[in-house]
């Protein structure tokens, strides 16, 4: 093969054969996706979730991570998120001719691995190839299918009034980890990207708790805009203890250099965990139980207060309004 | 809203909400999307049939479609080829910064009668705005699933010596109003994308045939490409009558006059059925009696002459071997 992708890779002739069995299959192959059907053929049955997402982000390598892993992690937890098992997912790649052969297959093969970790397997797939200039270098589109095991399903309107806001671990990382290495910044101290498949540890959440009401990971828009989106479909109120927010101390610093708020990063390896209060050290225990979840913590509480609002309790006891993300803070972040 | 698609309505924050509601939800909505959940809940249960493709063709408009109807179409087919209904499929966006809200809107609104036509409905879906010219205009991933009907389910290496191989109508429409479109070319006569929802009629079809062995549509790479790919996966040697294969006057001469194989260009309304001689009448017959299929005729047969070979046997008998697409007739033509 070239040491290029040439636009012949996408053709859906003899070269994207040849792509296909010299690279994607090496990676991501498996017995459905071997038999290179137009579609696959899958044995499922009952409550089955299902998320899309296609991914953009730039630059395509970065601490952390790729985009391939990424397009992985961001699926899976979708899907995860509605107490699912995810089983399978799909990826569509729309690739830049001229992208080096050795920056595809590093992006294929952190996929498979990411697949492999996450226990799905990729079912079927798509490669376009565009002239160049169409695209930049490489975007990823993954859809994941999975079976649901708890009844009812977390929900983004199921938040009730009392309910504990839980997170998984601090927040922003991605965000400015994206940023930074766009930009080529240089902080103090080395900041990564957090994405991670989070679906072992929140099938064992579910499994072990008797309810849960909201899962949730806090992606572009980040913490507070998630909330937000929390709070107005469940019409509740939550109260956020300003003091109890994981933040790291370099995405801190980093943050007050560039102007921006952590609370409105994206993650990619963090979720929100709302459940009654009587739950939550328990919620707190199995979380903590997992590398994943080890720095989890309660953030704050639902209330009745202030239906579809954000509250940030600050130190001093004041309260200030913590409104959707308006604008946009980071094109191309996921 | 603003006349154009700004970066703020793929933020993740309130102007991508505005943009879902006001657009999305208007054209796309249903229960399940409504709720906008990280993921859809179905209720699905037995043999599913998953597929995903994403759409890049340019230009985004043209005779017989927009690439959103093209990019509902795409995927029912390719789920309805695996004797599948179409039940549910996802939307994922990347729109460039400043594609005119008019065209989008035109675009979501081709996609929802094309997804009610074919009666899936959108459960899940993804919007990127990226900076201009990191992607030209917008693509669109679907990703559908579907419950197979048909057991075992038509598979591309299923094909058998003896089979007749039936097209559903004329080849090469879609692939040279593409590029006619694109090259500002006015042919004579006007040509049309043949761009439409196979799966009602295809489930006709396999509901009223006691055996089917292979549906395939001849998308990228066209009808020539599609047929090695059959032949190789099912080590059989497809015989094609040269004078038998339906090509309308005006692709044939738009072709001669490029310098184009209509064999070679892409189809994206039209499908092959291979199946024993003894039902080929009676498949003929149901293809004949639904609008997509009035110009269902055979065009060859299988053999165990020249497994994994393609042979056009010419109106004065010579034969000629019919290669895979090599390299890229047309790029960005799906």
């Amino acid at each position: 093969m070239s040491d290029k992708v040439l636009l012949d890779y996408g053709s859906g002739g003899r070269a994207s054969q040849r792509l296909i069995s010299e690279l994607f299959l090496k990676y991501l192959g498996n017995d459905e996706l071997n038999r290179l059907n137009d579609a696959a053929e899958l044995a499922m049955s009952g409550r089955l979730a299902m998320s899309t997402d296609s991914f953009v982000v730039d630059p395509i390598f970065f601490p952390g991570g790729n985009i391939g892993s990424l397009a992985v992690h961001g699926t899976v937890n979708d899907v995860a998120m509605m107490g699912a098992i995810p089983r399978h997912i799909t990826c569509a790649y729309i690739i830049e001719e001229g992208l080096p052969m050795d920056d595809l297959e590093q992006i294929v093969a952190a996929m498979g691995k990411a697949a492999e970790e996450a226990g799905v397997t990729v079912v079927s797939g798509d490669t376009k190839v565009v002239p160049k200039g169409a695209v930049d270098k490489i975007f990823i589109n993954t859809t994941g299918i999975g079976d649901i095991i708890v009844d009812p399903a977390p929900s983004g309107d199921a938040a009730k009034p009392g309910d504990a806001v839980l997170i998984s671990g601090t927040v922003g990382d991605h965000g400015l980890t994206i940023l930074g290495t766009r930009e080529g910044l240089d902080f103090e101290a080395r900041v990564e990207s957090d994405s991670a498949s989070l679906n072992h540890l929140l099938i064992k959440l579910v499994e072990g708790l008797p309810e849960v009401h909201v899962l949730r990971d806090p992606t572009r828009g980040g913490l507070a805009t998630t909330l937000n989106e929390i709070t107005s479909s469940s019409n509740v109120c939550c109260e956020l203890i300003e003091s109890d927010l994981p933040i790291k101390a370099e995405v801190k610093g980093g943050c007050s250099i560039l102007g921006l708020d952590p609370l409105y990063l994206a993650n990619e390896g963090k979720f929100l965990c709302i459940l009654p209060q009587e739950h939550a050290d328990k919620a707190l225990e199995i979380m903590r139980a997992d590398p994943l979840g080890a720095g989890a913590c309660q953030i704050g509480t639902m209330t009745d207060a202030n239906p579809g609002k954000v509250v940030l309790v600050t130190p001093l006891g004041g309260k200030r309004l913590l409104g959707m993300l308006e604008g946009e803070q980071l094109p191309r972040i996921c």
